[in-house]
């Protein structure tokens, strides 16, 4: 079935020059934060970034950077309001806090019609936040976005990065690029989880020690900028 | 469309007592491991228990039981073989360890196929580990068997609870009924979650500490059942 709306998106992306995909094998690593926290930073170093959250059913990135009250503009599409001083996207902005039971097929919809229809006009970072594993929005942003790299976010935890492992090998069967792995709420001093990442051929990338201030910093950008978190993933910014 | 597989869930899951399905509104919170230690524990009581693995983009209950080398037996449909004492069924004896990209509509299918093939018997509990948020299992499951109940996990994190808080108003509109709710990997001394889940009507079961010990019984069952994780896992299955 040809959808009149794929042809627009590569235009409405032409003046972007790198899309990262913040992305996880499971949920609760903190994939969000670290995807927030990243367009912060990068925002910081005098880039011009977009944030654009992804995770449609479960989206969180507007509650991390406590962004209330803003509306995108209508303007031959839609204008992502700055907020921050990023441009921020999210289902959000028509979904409002209500619960949205969506489908498969429902989310392969939104996701064409948002990326066809926003204006990011010249953009030097836009950060995705993806939502967790490996479903129809990984599947679809191959074919939707062309040279977007990925960004893995992992916990110590076994059983998450079992769930990685499923992830990249979907990803080199797509022969998608993944930018590098980034182990977040570190609690013990072990390093199988790097050996494991450089194992599978992966860079790894920066761990990130458990950080309380996080949970207090949520809905506070200049806060969340401030906490030891931030300042890894930072550093692991400049790794990449 | 008429699908003839749907006529015979009903009689399939007609020995079945009691149905919980184990959810969360976001992933990482321990849900899965809820859901098998809370199975462990009823086996352990003397019932006769079932554990579906539900989860089908990121199944874990396999690896947190160490379930390797069990098949089901094809007879009239498929009967799922008993490990730790507990009938055990997980698209994982088809899959395996490949990665399973799966779309909105793959999943209803799957979940229709295996609800109509698999051969519970006489079950006192049937233990659902659901996959986090909502999405097509949720919305198919109150379609498809009935009277099935939600005990919801989350952590301390406000981020987490935001997501219960749609989650449970879909269940509410659903008319689907919630045990209640457990909150997993607590760190830090508070009641706010306590509180908020009182304020939406909710019964609150139990707070389970964070628990070190936990990562080291991933893939041994008679080992999670010995940790203090259990412990409490244990006593919001009596509070149920």
């Amino acid at each position: 079935m040809i959808d009149p709306r794929i042809a627009v998106i590569a235009d409405r992306m032409k003046g972007i020059k790198r899309i990262i995909a913040v992305s996880s094998g499971k949920g609760g690593v903190g994939k969000s934060l670290v995807a927030s926290t990243l367009a912060l930073i990068l925002t910081r170093e005098g880039h011009k970034v977009g944030l654009f959250d992804l995770d449609f059913t479960s989206p969180s990135t507007h509650i991390i950077l406590g962004i209330e009250g803003v509306q995108p503009k209508e303007d031959k599409g839609i204008i992502p309001p700055e907020v921050n001083g990023l441009r921020y996207m999210s289902i959000t902005y028509y979904s409002g806090d209500l619960a949205a039971p969506l489908r498969g097929n429902d989310v392969s919809n939104i996701l064409i019609e948002l990326l066809s229809i926003t204006r990011w006009e010249k953009l030097d970072y836009l950060i995705l936040d993806m939502p967790p594993g490996i479903g129809d929005v990984t599947l679809d942003l191959n074919r939707l976005i062309r040279n977007t790299r990925f960004l893995i976010v992992i916990t110590s935890s076994q059983l998450a990065f079992e769930t990685v492992k499923k992830l990249t090998s979907l990803l080199a069967e797509m022969k998608i690029k993944v930018i590098g792995v980034i182990e977040n709420m570190k609690m013990e001093k072990s390093d199988a989880i790097k050996k494991q990442t450089e194992k599978l051929g992966l860079k790894f990338l920066e761990e990130i020690p458990y950080d309380p201030k996080v949970e207090e910093a949520i809905g506070n950008a200049d806060k969340l900028l401030r906490t030891p978190f931030a300042k890894k993933v930072e550093e692991a910014s400049s790794a990449m």
